[in-house]
């Protein structure tokens, strides 16, 4: 298949082929004490969780979607000498290795094959796998710091929200720099697959590139959606700031790839949401929505434009975010599902990833089993729903919509 | 007076020169909702702590020793055509201040005088610090984000604390890489400075660039002491870690500017502090401790070696810190004297800056005036102890050491 | 069966009959707002928390034990008229519903069928659960409050741990008085059921009782072990005060009916953990042991006196617990296993209760299915170990031990 | 002085009597690691703060006023043989103390002086104070809790907020239930007071009593405000509860001392604020307001009614608290003050109790002298402004109206 296949052109068309990333030696890692440091919010029962994520990519590939997931892409990328070298000369340097363990560190990593490299650079390389006689002053010294700074390659349980890290926006993909330190290095690792694996060769890069320094200029996939009609949604949030909606703009406007980027400003006191966990489409004209915070969106347009740097600012004011969403699909109005139940049920629904729906064509859509009774309203409005166990997946704080990366999906027409 | 006359040979030396910032803008933007992500505990009274610094100032002066200012001297090196346009080449982009509103940003920056300038650069420009004539979509997009995002450039309180931001170690300086990203930008002035102020010019530079990513490799002034007699003390901390240590000790001996690096490992409890929060010098051979956590300390040397990378590791095991700092210095012992008081009182000024004392010269040191037990233990060791004023300056956690990056102090001899 | 059948001789002994609570409307309270107050880390999803429960419940009984489960107790003894009006006497007061609510929330509440009153004496009576006709301006006034105040009766999440409330201590029972005020009810409703429910009538209490105020004297059976030989664990932890620990000691002692109360001073950093989260017994001599915390603790024995109050404290120094426990049940000493795996697994397993196991007779123990590397230890010392499903049981931070309070237990030998 | 001349008519009439508490012991024991739990943001100097409160007090009493102290009164108290009695009989219990420490401990005390006993019963009694022949293995066993169970009688800081622990409403006084059982003991103290200080003896008790549990019903002076006219205003927030606010109402409604109780329901964000720290009265129409949270405020007006419970509940819907306030005042409109400078000043004012005035007549208030925009705002006003220095005292967040507990306060005319 021609890598100028790519490209993911609404929310809800055909989904042909998707990336995610299992849970595993990264999930192991997490314990009470760091889950924070690793942005999870309680450890999970890793064994469970993986056959969990398994039973999510059969049902995908049962509904006919290609499905390929990031440590067997990294495995096949490590295979290619060049790509090893490229990706070790960047992550087993003395910023982060730290002086004294870079030789043997990069001599033990040599050694390993493909797949074994692939479970270390996601899963994280801890001074305890080492063996005792590696220079042990410098073991030892590394042993005593805490968090990451004693990793030798720091875990990436974030992986497994293969959504946030780069995002296919119609016939070109972003490479995000993403908010937290702590998750960094997960672009790179998309770098070296999207610049290495011959899959993925010669794709467009609209955006991003995790070798440069991009201070407050963050972007994360799960604050962007390319809904089709040339128009992109794009949460500001904590994690996804102005400075970045603004350059990817620009830059789609510049190769004619989008014609309208709507911004949401999410509520200021719940700064730290994702636009997809309070707003995902289920089908052409129908989202799931949690009002509680949708409703208190300030929505923006932003246009191209003749004038330097090429991107008009419209602040929609009053407008709602949903009827300015709407207006730009030419639809009269959306469908909306709201998150289901009372008030305690809505709040617990939502926090359970009840609104983070992923859809596999127009009305077709995979949910975690915990929300019934957001489940329920999708299925009385003629949705089909599939679900996935959340009991451990959930613990993230990431549903469907975030576990994946669309590589390739459908427009739909409007 | 020749800048390679810049050089810092011990703790008690007598200090002739001095670097201090000024509490201004920057703290004036502090609130109880963003004090945090600005390092800081609580807001403070910014006059009195004008006032407070001023009189730290006056007595500094009084005692002989050059103090030099912040502001002052970021506002003569912007007075500098190619100075300032170096620094606003790095400050007025993309990333930090949003597409849409580089060119009236710098285009409003370019006509201030340097003080003013210098001002900004410190205290942070705010949008409401522009006419509402600006591009008014991209300005209502900017204030809807919340944090330092809101900022065109971000305040950067912390400047206060002029020890973490670059450090004298003997006959050179390092331009540290600090450990919050709120932090970063202040080793981007005092590089502006080191580049383009005259009496900085031709500084020897061991190590450090804001230029650079430095990744896991953090470094911060409080927690590094140029003891004398060849030593350096390193705290290897939250905020500094093995690292940089290593790599700062491999440039030391590679330039033969060191031959001992001690690193004091801080109980892993308590990784947030810096040394120089429980341990600073009064005398060539007197400390001030915070025995419940310097009792902690795990012991590392680091020597010069003829083996790749240049630095050898030794684990001192049980030894205690204080020992093995007392022989690095050719001592029988230090003379301490704990935090004063009891249980109480040692934990409230511990807190309270109680041992960030800062010498002058051998046994003359300054210290807030709210430790009253600790002073009055320093005095009857003979100390002489000058006061001053903690009720705001002391509201960020950090004292005289802190708030003090010597330029210039002479060598004891052991 | 005559309630002087009542009593709990052991940790380990033939379980005969024990109390629990199923997971119900309680639960369906919970949301990431408000579980903080209701002292849960996370929501759960209820119905399979109360299938995973059942099953729990299930395999109880197949073991021979009698289970007997609280809303059914309570519903019994509420359909007592004098029960009824006792509790609600205490329930329905201006102090807790609030003024102008109480002869309308009391009818409504009289009118219930006693399972329907149970359910809401344990699940919360929100304002939302009345009619809107119920006196208006009062309604709307205690919907403009949060958190418990804005309920009629609070919702008591924490009855799921049975354990906690009330203690059979060999012949006799204490009514506990909870740390948290929000957990103060869960005690006067167990009193209606000892004071009315027939099975439970001529109970001996040793100590507490609900309707007094105990100030700083807080004591729950997560902290406390009959363990035989007339030996009493008490978990001395921020939950379970030396205030409380001494009067149970002397009122046992007063009976004759223990003759040691040993006294596990909880390390001080870790102060909020129960004693059963990181020490419980499998076997007659073998306990289940997370040694990071155990190893800290500080034991002292409380011994019967002549002199008052008929209490002798005996500071154990360095004595390790385990071997001042193994020494009071004239054991050469305790088999151990520790919570299992390395450094990660040990602390994740620690956290998802790994340590709470309930045993059912000597060397038969219920743990969560999910503590895999702990349970493979436990089978290969030769305990058998019956799983529960703790996906979501476990998200309140308690185990089969916490969910069981037992009633009879037999002794075994020592 | 007849104690009926006690009384207190509005918020600014001539204030002849109040009550004050001066910074001592309590914290003394205040530390980083306490703090917390006693209900303080931070440690402060309690040489200075209190040379500041001598100032404030001095300063009152050269208006005119004057100032009774609580250390003061409760030394006199103490040395009335029954009171000392009566309060220690109430203190010094095994719930409290602990078994085993009763005897000596109450020994202990009764040899102290008065002045001292005063001291120990507000600044606590750490088992450090005791000599160590007392009981050894009960101290030992005491000295290995943390926090206030370390403590033989608990420190209480928050004496220094005489305002919420009685309040004076027309002609007769509350003995409130404080919201955070660290302040019960506050209730008690001042309960000894009124029953056995000549000078208290006979006042009119409205409502409350500490030797109760008073549940839900939680009552603090800071919310609520006798504002004249027969009208209260009475804040509901986390610490005040419409359980309370209720009663209070009813009785004094049935003893026909207030006509209504306007209920200014705070913003949900916000709980934890009491009415005074956002909102007081500066002169007879002028208040000085926080309008980031008095906009949001949702007012309920108490009315008297025929039928039980004798309070009628209106629930005022959209209306301005302002507007409720100034109508039931007879006054067209009040004249607003609000929290000086720009949204950054606001913010911090608000939280340096800048809005926390108290007046000693109609138009002379004091506040902290850091509230600079405020207090000139204030002055420009017409107001005379007599600041207190603040650096110290309002590290527990209060300013002089939390400090203050007025006794007798003239009417003004409406």
């Amino acid at each position: 298949m021609p890598t100028n296949s790519f490209g993911v052109h609404s929310e809800v068309g055909r989904l042909r082929k998707v990336l995610v990333c299992a849970p595993g030696l990264a999930h192991r890692r997490l314990t009470p004490t760091n889950a924070d440091d690793l942005l999870f919010d309680d450890v999970m029962w890793v064994e469970n969780a993986q056959r969990d994520h398994l039973d999510f990519v059969n049902k995908l590939r049962n509904r006919g979607v290609e499905v390929v997931e990031l440590h067997d892409l990294l495995a096949d990328t490590m295979a290619i000498p060049e790509a090893r070298a490229w990706l070790l000369d960047r992550k087993i340097i003395a910023n982060e290795v730290g002086l004294g363990l870079l030789t043997e560190t990069r001599a033990f990593l040599d050694e390993l094959k493909p797949r074994e490299l692939s479970e270390f650079l996601i899963g994280g390389l801890a001074t305890s796998d080492l063996p005792d006689d590696f220079r042990s002053g410098y073991l030892s010294l590394a042993r005593e710091q805490t968090g990451v700074r004693e990793y030798l390659m720091p875990p990436l349980p974030n992986t497994l929200y293969t959504r946030d890290t780069t995002c296919w926006l119609y016939g070109g993909v972003t490479l995000n720099p993403l908010y937290w330190p702590a998750r960094h290095d997960e672009t790179l690792l998309m770098k070296a697959v999207y610049q290495f694996h011959p899959d993925f060769a010669g794709a467009t890069v609209w955006w991003g590139d995790p070798e440069q320094d991009w201070g407050l200029s963050t972007f994360e996939g799960g604050d962007v959606m390319p809904v089709g009609n040339g128009v992109v949604l794009a949460g500001m949030s904590e994690r996804t700031s102005r400075q970045a909606i603004t350059q990817v703009a620009a830059a789609l406007f510049a190769a004619g790839a989008a014609e309208r980027v709507i911004v949401a400003g999410m509520p200021k006191l719940r700064a730290a949401m994702h636009l997809d966990t309070v707003f995902t489409f289920a089908d052409r004209d129908m989202v799931t929505v949690y009002p509680a915070i949708v409703d208190g969106i300030h929505a923006f347009s932003l246009l191209p434009s003749d004038k330097d740097p090429g991107v008009e600012v419209v602040d929609e004011g009053d407008r709602s975010f949903l009827d300015v969403v709407a207006a730009s699909l030419n639809l009269e109005r959306l469908r909306v599902i709201e998150t289901g139940g009372d008030a305690y049920a809505s709040e617990r629904q939502q926090w359970d990833s009840g609104n983070n729906a992923v859809a596999v064509e127009p009305g077709v859509v995979f949910t975690y089993d915990r929300n019934t009774q957001t489940n329920a309203l999708l299925r009385r409005a003629g949705v089909e729903v599939i679900t996935i166990v959340g009991a451990e997946l959930g613990r993230g704080r990431g549903g469907g919509h975030c576990m994946t990366c669309p590589l390739i999906r459908d427009a739909v027409d409007f």
